[in-house]
């Protein structure tokens, strides 16, 4: 089922623009999107309503006939690099073969992706091609709204996700406490030990990733902190697993935060509060509700309960510092953002992240997160983990 | 040891730019290079021969501040990206919030990677911020001369990278053959197979990656061709890994070509001019020999045996159709490239590849690959691993 590009198709058309044009390698999602086609460096996608067609390097070009998703693939030589760049240097012949495959497909005004490259631009600029650089986004808000086998390879993903998950508890489970520290096979247990696991588990189930966290105690008290050195007992050990799918390239995201031992008792009312503030989220996703009203009902369990959140005060750095959730997909972050700027209605087929969290370096952090898609009348979870945290 | 910046601080000095800007993740390897400083979402660095200085978000603060080499590190709330958003939305917010940084370091013309993102660019300009993006890429010039320190980072992850080459051989030299087709463990015997055991190799050893090749029969014959499904016997099998250690985030790489059985006649001469070719780049590679010269010294023995090479035919599809290496380090493929067009002169630090190889449908395809630093009086191979390729 190809994905349904008719809104992009209509800005092309209203904005005067004849087509999109992407330098990047797929590594940039929409380039991976709009091409179909998997290749490191970068390379050129020039999508109109009518045509997809790529320019690619020599050592490309066999890969690319074969795999892309283009009606029409061109490589450098059909336009004569080697000769141009023996008169005007390659960076300049490379300019004047992107020029020419623009000419041949009648292209000279092209809206691109905001992260195009500026040296690219400017140059293309310099010989009268026409580059408006699209903020709104459009290829973005496409990639949010996910076909059915898109919501099945992050299904896909995320059974690989709650394996790795299952595994990092299960070590969790088996270490014993001593001197209020876990220790494992005669060895203390550190973060990454367990991100090892994970990481193993996840290459045995297909996925790659780069990075998990696993942290404890104050590192846990920043977010995005990936934890290092010696878990320790009775303090919450937050666990957060992006894997992306090696074949599909699409992602899962999943959170738990567990304590080996006796979680104090601020932070037992951390992981109660942001089971609610989850609870409340969930509540709150269906289709026609904005972003922010989904991150509104987390902010407000947080906030009745004083905490501060990034609502009530934009320089917070404890309390719950981040925003309720984003979308997955080929990127582990894109749209839709479930944020406090968030003003777009949610529909079917946007696939977020519902996590809210609570962090004070005095406490150590409390993270919750399951990945979902939202469906006609609601939503659907697409994860399956419980919810505990206590690990005897 | 810090990496020398002196040749950025004189262009910058000699343009007239103020600064040079950076608005990315860390995955772009110039950002890491210049801000220190690891994070997946994009964020801003400013240098100045004075300062560093980094524009992150309220999630990244604290770790900027403890983990960046930064003299300072300012996050949007100090510029009130909250209000401003409201007032302007937030992509306009934005936009201020980097006008008002710049402003208080003073700068108000910077150069920038020729992958800055256009959007923002475009943005600033509005503002009457002068942007040139270095089409000479300055920053990347700085990455290829390696520190000390640098070289030993591409040395450990090259150790990783050797471990999981030994796995991969080892699993060859165990599997059986049946009807052409490799068995092991009474399966058989799959590049993703060989692919999951390289990746688990690595990940023991520290290291990430996102892709490893190992490519049968045609498949071989796409340089690019990341290779799938059963391995057969008497053909050529390309292993090239190239792994990120993921503390240091320097990368290796290196290429083996294994036959399980007996090669053909074709094969055996790709694989004994391939050898020759390597001999002939390494013996070309030394201070003061530009990377074209490294490449002509590869691409005349297949030239004088009769090959076509992409200098004697751009266009050719079979023969030595790729550049005969590329730098290494915070990426894999980075500057100093070694091709027809590189006509920059090798110095003492530079870490590249030497990896010639054959390629044609019919036969398959050959590479060799190790990994060297530029020395003084010529070159220190930093590869440990025999090239040999019949596997009994």
């Amino acid at each position: 089922m190809d994905p349904d590009l008719s809104a992009l198709d209509e800005f092309l058309s209203d904005a005067g623009h004849d087509g999109y044009l992407l330098h990047a390698g797929s590594d940039l999602a929409d380039q991976y999107y709009l091409s179909g086609f998997d290749a490191p460096d970068p390379f050129v996608t020039l999508y109109t309503p009518e045509t997809t067609a790529l320019l690619v390097s020599g050592l490309e070009y066999g890969r690319a006939k074969n795999e892309a998703r283009a009606d029409a693939v061109r490589r450098h030589a059909d336009y004569d690099l080697h000769a141009k760049a023996a008169e005007h240097g390659r960076r300049e012949a490379f300019t004047r073969v992107l020029v020419a495959f623009l000419e041949e497909f009648g292209v000279g005004d092209v809206a691109t992706n905001g992260r195009f490259p500026l040296g690219v631009a400017d140059a293309l600029r310099e010989r009268d091609v026409a580059l408006t650089a699209d903020r709104d986004d459009h290829v973005g808000d496409a990639r949010a709204v996910k076909t059915e086998a898109e919501v099945e390879s992050v299904r896909v993903a995320q059974r690989a996700n709650e394996a790795a998950m299952r595994a990092a508890e299960d070590l969790l489970r088996e270490a014993d406490t001593e001197s209020g520290v876990l220790r494992y096979g005669g060895d203390p247990l550190t973060a990454e030990r367990v991100k090892e696991e994970i990481e193993v588990t996840l290459l045995r189930h297909g996925c790659a990733l780069d990075e998990t966290i696993v942290a404890c105690g104050a590192d846990a008290a920043e977010p995005h902190n990936r934890g290092s050195g010696p878990l320790r007992a009775d303090e919450p050990i937050v666990i957060d697993i992006f894997p992306r799918d090696k074949t599909s390239k699409y992602h899962a995201d999943m959170t738990r935060t567990f304590v080996k031992g006796t979680p104090s008792d601020a932070a037992r009312e951390f992981h109660e509060l942001t089971r609610a503030a989850f609870d409340a989220a969930f509540d709150a996703l269906e289709p026609g509700a904005t972003g922010a009203d989904v991150h509104a009902a987390a902010c407000e369990v947080y906030e009745d309960a004083g905490y501060p959140t990034l609502r009530s005060d934009p320089g917070a750095e404890t309390g719950y510092i981040h925003s309720t959730g984003h979308g997955v997909g080929l990127d582990v972050h894109e749209a839709p953002g479930l944020s406090d700027s968030a003003d777009v209605e949610l529909e079917a087929g946007h696939v977020v992240t519902i996590e809210p969290g609570l962090y004070d370096p005095d406490v150590g952090g409390v993270r919750i997160e399951d990945i979902a898609v939202v469906t006609e009348d609601g939503y659907e979870d697409l994860t399956d983990y419980p919810v505990e945290w206590v690990v005897e």
